[in-house]
């Protein structure tokens, strides 16, 4: 099979204008290597929209815009790949490069196989995500440090490959180049399975007054992920079964083996457990949010009273000191409320209590 | 029985200095309530700091204090529980009485079974906690709007309980009284499960790559608390057992569940589970932060410079705009970010965005 020579600049055409597709053509359009981002949604109000807010340059349907593009994107839900990859495997040409963002890749490769020859498949996921949904939580740095995974199919040739993640360099990501089966297991453990786990351990409360009641940041925590969107699942379930069975028998071992531990009194077990869990989970970082390697933390009391964020932020700017992170701990009306303010040293921390105490605020490093 | 006349103040004791019972001490002082805090703690450095911190007045040994104390609060691990009771039993005058901030509650009770004729034992939970952990966490608004567990013995007297509900007014908790099983039923179910299910989540990727590097917000919100110090585990894994053993095999038994239906394809059947779990899911509140009702949240995408934060602040303060929380959601070093602020009203929200888009900066409702 002969390789169409890249283009230096590429077509895209994304098709799928919410959170995540909207968000991949704010990046794609500052990308050096594109040349133009078409796009589709089956809602006209969005296509217009997407134009509007810099999304897309223009919408093309999907035929049009699928023979003309370089790269296509499909950022639509799972169970509609079938349908729209019967519609366009015709006007495919050979060369184009077809990727998606959808949550499982080993069945999407599959429904991959089937198109023309020399049309390169390379599944995609994105591990991002906003609790805004559609085009109106479309985000120029969504995928900024977060890890997108590529499941290139077996024929994809290295410097088709390279180019995908040329024109992906633009969001921040951190590319990861696996096999689909691979992803799928990974998945299913750090996301499906927490999913399951989330909604079992909610519906232990079911119908019980007072449950909900004592539910303090432990639970909070524990069961937020229950509270997304259940249509997406359908799909992730069915996608990903065989993977998903696997580690819900784990875990239900895992829950087991606790379970007789504590029957038998043994806990110097249950302490290995925990102990092993505290070492695995403390190292996940804590929340990436940017590029910025590390801060240093401060806390401080502060009266509750208009501008107050204003003023901590006029204070330490005048001290040079920069606010790289900030986060209201609690708040008290008419009393005040604790806040926490990162910084990016603790050289800037020290100087930051210093600073906030001659201004009569409570501060101390964490 | 007769009950001791209520002084008009009352003279309270805390025995240990840690993060609930320094918080606790830090509220009482300011009670119209309570005359005197007294405190102890095992380590002189943490008694001398906590009287500096203003945490207490003073400090006495358990003996002394306990003596001279109208209310006594124990505040060291469950496990240390018999022996400081054993020490103080002779000492205690009839009409004191003695409290805890222990996680569980029907081991407790049987313990104060013991205590003199005429002293009242009262349990206590307050369900609120830091990640600052001891003296240094202390934090007056740690118990504002938490629930706040009593679970009265069977012979005390309206009025002492009143008492002592009286003097937690000042903590702003959520006073809930109910027997200690009940309580211990519920914590089992919100909190002690969901911790022992974060540690089987996180033991699934133990030993294998990749797992972690996946682990996106959806892990990390639901395995948090496999993160927190394993020591306390050990007392409420015993003072608990039982009704933990109960809460596992119901989740067990859901897990389970969802394991039949996802190898029969009964998707209906998930569907059901996921959607209940959303609706009860939903009926928690966000964190409560503090007495602040509501707000309505605005989103901005602001340069990453010194100062910014201030800015906002600084823009918003010039026109009356009080902001009541902050959020940075993402941000790029040299790049900008993504920010949401928390304003008091819809009207306040609405003139925010244009305030911030006269200087310049994209800004939207949420």
């Amino acid at each position: 099979m002969k390789i169409k020579p890249m283009a230096p600049k590429l077509k895209v055409f994304i098709i799928g204008l919410g959170l995540i597709g909207a968000s991949l053509g704010l990046n794609l359009r500052d990308s050096s290597r594109v040349v133009t981002v078409m796009g589709f949604d089956q809602n006209p109000d969005t296509r217009d929209q997407a134009i509007d807010m810099g999304v897309i340059d223009y919408w093309k349907n999907i035929a049009d815009g699928a023979r003309e593009a370089d790269v296509i994107f499909l950022c639509t839900p799972l169970g509609s790949y079938r349908e729209i990859l019967a519609n366009t495997r015709i006007v495919l040409r050979p060369g184009t490069i077809i990727s998606d963002v959808g949550s499982t890749k080993e069945e999407v490769m599959k429904l991959f196989q089937d198109l023309p020859a020399g049309v390169w498949a390379i599944g995609g996921h994105p591990m991002a995500g906003s609790e805004i949904k559609g085009l109106a939580g479309a985000d120029r740095y969504l995928f900024e440090n977060a890890v997108y995974c590529l499941t290139p199919g077996p024929q994809v040739p290295a410097e088709v490959l390279e180019s995908l993640i040329d024109i992906l360099a633009v969001t921040g990501a951190r590319i990861r180049i696996m096999e689909a089966a691979v992803h799928d297991e990974l998945v299913a453990a750090v996301s499906h399975i927490p999913h399951l786990a989330a909604v079992a351990l909610v519906n232990l409360t079911q119908g019980r007054e007072g449950y909900l009641m004592l539910a303090a940041g432990g639970f909070r925590d524990t069961t937020r992920i229950a509270s997304s969107h259940p249509e997406i699942w359908n799909d992730i379930l069915l996608f990903n079964r065989h993977h998903i069975l696997d580690k819900l028998d784990e875990l239900i071992a895992n829950l087991q083996d606790i379970k007789q531990a504590l029957v038998q009194s043994n806990f110097q077990h249950l302490n290995e457990e925990l102990w092993q869990a505290k070492a695995i989970r403390d190292q996940i970082p804590r929340a990436h949010r940017g590029l910025i390697p590390s801060f240093h933390d401060i806390v401080c009391i502060v009266p509750d009273k208009p501008g107050i964020i204003g003023q901590l932020g006029f204070i330490l700017g005048q001290e040079g000191i920069n606010i790289v992170d900030i986060e209201i701990l609690r708040v008290r009306e008419g009393d005040g409320g604790t806040i926490r303010l990162g910084v990016p040293s603790e050289a800037a921390a020290r100087k930051a209590v210093t600073v906030l105490k001659d201004h009569g605020i409570k501060a101390w490093q964490r």
